[in-house]
């Protein structure tokens, strides 16, 4: 079982005033979860900006599958890669254009590399790429 | 047909090598592209920034299954706001931990409060939000 | 007198002794200041997102002063918008670049658009903005 | 003398007419200088994302001055790191809160590390770092 711990924190009543009005709004249904991710996403960016261990992170890419053979090119660049990438979901946005989300998962320098890779491929208009964690130290 | 034009720029001679040695360390395979690239992010987040027109973005989910009932959760969320939702590519990251990256397209201001209720969703460890473009009017 | 308020937060253990971990790193020297951070960049970056209301602002700006009559113009434009720009601070770097931080208050709206003047001036190399607050309503 | 060279890239026309209209309203006066801009951000971003090297950065804080004795705690903490802090600007924002731009020089890593500290500091409302450059390998 999970251990859980209770702590307590003190801070002026017009700031957690403040932050509960901001919870509320964005869909947190209590101050303890909107603070917990607050938490969670400070050591996620921690450990990408430590460059080291096993993450992962998912690239978005938006393209015209008519342009040249890019959907092969981009299908060949994953295959070739293909221990670091876990799935690909496919959308058509419409006649021409797509939108691919490559999940990656590997080690963090890798994972950039390939990213990197991806969205520098000639024809894909914009892509992003999303640094998350593989969650099994993460509570 | 596409209407292409070439255009030129100066820079100074230092200024485009250390250019060019940084897209080639991206993987772009010439420096016209490598530009254009810059170009199209600067459109795309001008887009976001004005906060008006139809738009496509991407969420990243990290979440514990056993946690509660969150997959139902999630899924219950997503189908209220079906027709903001495109699709959903869901992986098994061990015995515990899934990663969901759920494809929006829709109104930016509806797809920013849709984000903000899924990363907000009590026992999602990591949420993270890609604003993209449908690509239509990105050439 | 500000009026103080505790309150507690349940996490799983590891949770908490992670962040303890990052926050000590970071030079926290306690836990509460450092999610009370948390909060308050929340806040700041909400009301930016909002668009809304009086803030404050700092622009980096790196330039070359031998180019043209940089540092004139960018005076010229600071001079223009005095109500504005609270201060200037102008570092040299060497024998050609100079630093200097702008230091702007005034509705967001107006903000962005005059650092965006600034940056945007012909033989600035490098420029950043800061998105800040006045403080008043942050404790 | 500068060593100006000229090159030209290929878009497709709606491309930059829309990059031409993006510049235009962030005050750029001509579609080269836009770009050029893009090129150096993009070179900045990669020497920070790379770690090392002798680079520049601000630090923006705020903060109530009559909080404990903050505004000595932030001058010990500066002057106990003197080589690497360039100058400071002190902005009395109203009758309790203070805006200070810390201005900061040396290897990346020292200059993450006191940035860190100074936006660590109890009584900070609010911190913000700003990755610049030196402005001597950038023209």
């Amino acid at each position: 079982m999970a251990d859980v711990v209770r702590f307590s924190i003190s801070t002026d009543a017009r700031l957690i005033d403040r932050f509960d009005a901001l919870s509320a709004e964005k869909g947190y249904v209590n101050r303890s979860e909107a603070i917990r991710d607050l938490m969670r996403k400070a050591l996620v960016e921690e450990q990408w900006a430590s460059g080291t261990g096993e993450a992962v992170g998912t690239v978005t890419l938006v393209f015209d599958h008519h342009f040249s053979d890019l959907s092969d090119k981009l299908t060949e660049h994953q295959h070739s890669h293909h221990e670091a990438i876990v799935s690909t979901l496919h959308i058509h946005l419409d006649a021409h254009n797509c939108l691919e989300v490559v999940v990656l998962r590997g080690q963090i320098d890798e994972i950039k590399r390939l990213a990197d890779g991806l969205i520098g491929t000639k024809g894909v208009k914009h892509g992003k790429f999303v640094a998350t964690t593989t969650g099994d130290d993460l509570v």
